[in-house]
């Protein structure tokens, strides 16, 4: 008995694709993981295995690098050309999504100078850019960042919670937060400026997250954060976050005769709490969360 | 400026818990991941910074361990327990999800038989089981399992495909096919035996991937997977699969002046191949890929 | 100025090497993780920058896959190959040094009988094996496993240690035991059967865990381990464990208002205890533990 | 049958301890991942199960955390402490081993000006300071950076090297080179300034590899590295150093009719070259190589 294909879709991950811009002795190192994925009327591939329609994943990643030959001026750019290209390779294709994490690199500083060609990973996160687009339509690009750690041993509090009986964790109004933020924007339109926001956006995040001093709640940052993102770029339209809440638990030092005036803290990997949330400019209608 | 919140939830990941139960020497080790999120009106903590309504992710941990103190017969059952607790405990909350992932153990064969309290991690995978649920409504359950790795060595070709100016890889009518199963399944109700359905399953689709000596492609392996799924299990009514396609790339050893028929492979790690489907009874609507 | 290069040797990490051998329909799969080290004098390549003694580490790769190409007997068998061709192919070379790690694969069953080439993971972990060869002596080969996880839910205690006032541990005669094996054996010769043992020695050890129901500690249970191994296998004459202990610890609900009698337990990550010891033949030198 | 204990030694790992000190307004964050080892006698612990002399892991954990309550200023300072403690808490112990990997935090940059308690990972690689210490005798500290990451678009060359005929890869004069670095040093004794070492070594390594771009070999600019730590840095009586070779390898475009003059390259995580050598001053005797 044969049974109906359902939504469905391929492609290709972990393409590790890097280039070498040089203008004179200044080099530029562009450092990618490519993901493309494909949708549309594949049910010949999966019911009767005729592969007449598919495009493999490897040419996939061939064309990842024959495009980028000339060179990335801007991931966002060079997302639009590989869609593009495979709407007219794949005629089964009905939509694309490219998503492309570059990986930051900075110039080691020597004797106080960047060096043209020598480099170290840059700090504030990978940066995401995500392509979706469906035949004969606009693409849409979201922007984003992740893996952006940052810390904060006070400013910080959390009470005045709901208690039931199943509740143990002590108020505290001083306490360490710290959290590794996953952002993704809207924007405008496609043709804003992805790199400068690439660059931009972390900043006021960051900026936000350490002048926000009078901290409820990992959630009343993130909401602080996304407001000074909407406020200072007029080109995003949405933010969203998942900022795990990363413990920092006070040590209990009684057993041992000493005190402990938040001076020593166990670090905990797991469990840790997790907050998601979107803020959007008045009117817009952000995407749901991730399932 | 304040804007306004979008889409958000809460809750708590990485909540490691594991019961013993007892029946006179036998014991059953039972090793669960838990992960719980909520949804609701929490916008005054977002914007103001007001707890009153915020259940703390803490005790989302506490509860779990509390419910567990009778032991989890089922972990289907444990789930709807848990989301049942916190529609009370937090009248804020609107929706509940709670994904548990159970890691498998199984005895220990000690001179020929299985060792009562002894054992070691069973094969076959993680089982994944996620209830979300709305206040006042029936939860929805889907079962699961993921990390079923699952090679063979004959069997597989590909071949026929579409082919342009990007395509390199060589037609092969005989190569390796490997791949590490992530699958989920929707079932007729909440009141089937999930339990049982975590064994089953997985023998069905593994017997059918052993099976499937004509597999076009890894999508043509999935649809026999998905179908015969259907067919052996009356209570599931759609099933998804991702299915990274692994590859083992024929070693060319012709600069060594050797040969190569099938004998020496590269195991790559990257790039890999990505291939989702769905498969669904007649009339049945499957939920939509995650985003 | 210049200063003399100490110790140094060099190789290549990561060889990701399988093959297939076949007798009639039955295919076997081998699946190698390999790493290559030559120590020499390789003082020119690091003063002066002059290569001509260099054997580049991909020539090491290409060396593993040419000596695959008539398939690999025994892991053991395959290193000894490889390594008296890197000291013909490389003089500067005084010692050579090969680890490999096998990824064990099972036949998957279906309907009750093996299937001829359709694998599944393992169970008891990767198989280690090193090769240590002097230039016109003899190898040193010792075999290993690691990756061999093991739990107990009873028949282990803790009790009766020295107590300071930094201790906060309670006594228990009655605790979970968990652990992930790493061992590490040497044998009276290269010549043993190294294949057999890698087979029979993780029996012996995993039957000894499940049966030594009067633990009173890992070491304990560690010394035991390896006094079976030495007992059943006349052909290895010391064997050296790594046993983290992984710790289950006994969740306190009296917040709650409930007792928790050996049920619920939380599975920590971190910290973890980590026990090494050797078990050794009367007359025989073990090597000392890794620095 | 009895058989005698070889080499063995015990501890706690992962102990992740974390200080905060205040001086007014300005903050300093510590984060530690601790792992302590001791051997000496514990014969009676794995031989009979007599726990007498020995100290739990717990206990250790237990004594970081007391000892870290009046801060800790420097961790080579801290690490004798703990050692000292343990000499006295447990008899039997013969020798103390601490290793402390200090992850590095940043203050957050906030309109220029860095801000007194937000943080963010600092650049530049983990600091790991290692004591061991034999009883009534003086410790050996040593200092060390892992996961340095560092690459250069060019300064680097490979060729003139060995050829065989498993030899395929091509000669280059102009390529990427990329490692991360993990470095440890020897002092000419423990009163050193840990702390400034650990802050000024990477910052010599990090310009020297910069700088070197007359590179015949990851051996040749490891050698460079050494020697110049050296020269900088009186108190340094040896370094050693493991550098993989992260390849990033040409992407061979000429299949899709395309040149590739060094622009595009494909990032590989294995297999890499591995390359360990030590720069000692003449005179010194250098650890051997880890085992």
């Amino acid at each position: 008995m044969t049974f109906p294909l359902g939504p469905n879709r391929y492609g290709k991950s972990g393409i590790r694709l890097a280039t070498v811009a040089r203008d004179g002795d200044q080099h530029t190192f562009t450092d990618l993981d490519i993901q493309v994925e494909l949708e549309g009327d594949f049910t010949a591939a999966h019911v009767e295995g005729d592969n007449a329609s598919v495009l493999p994943t490897d040419t996939m990643r061939g064309t990842c690098f024959a495009l980028a030959r000339d060179g990335i001026d801007s991931v966002a750019g060079f997302t639009r050309r590989v869609a593009e290209r495979l709407f007219v390779a794949s005629p089964a294709v009905d939509r694309v999504r490219i998503r492309v994490i570059a990986h930051p690199w900075e110039r080691i500083e020597v004797d106080g100078s960047p060096h043209p060609h020598s480099f170290r990973p840059g700090t504030g996160g990978d940066t995401v850019t995500t392509l979706t687009q469906d035949r004969d339509a606009e693409p849409a690009i979201t922007g984003g960042v992740r893996g952006v750690r940052l810390l904060k041993t006070t400013g910080s509090a959390f009470s005045g919670y709901l208690q039931d009986e199943y509740t143990t964790l002590p108020e505290t109004r001083d306490r360490i937060m710290a959290t590794t933020v996953e952002a993704t924007w809207g924007t405008t339109g496609p043709d804003v400026d992805h790199r400068a926001l690439g660059i931009a956006v972390p900043v006021t995040m960051t900026a936000t997250f350490a002048r926000h001093d009078d901290s409820e709640s990992v959630q009343h940052t993130l909401h602080a954060m996304g407001g000074a993102v909407l406020d200072e770029h007029a080109d995003i339209t949405w933010i969203r976050f998942r900022m795990p809440n990363e413990h920092h638990n006070l040590v209990d030092l009684s057993p041992y005769g000493l005190d402990n005036p938040n001076v020593v803290f166990v670090v905990a990997d797991r469990p840790f709490g997790v907050i998601e949330g979107t803020v959007a400019r008045d009117g817009v209608e952000p995407p749901p969360l991730p399932g």
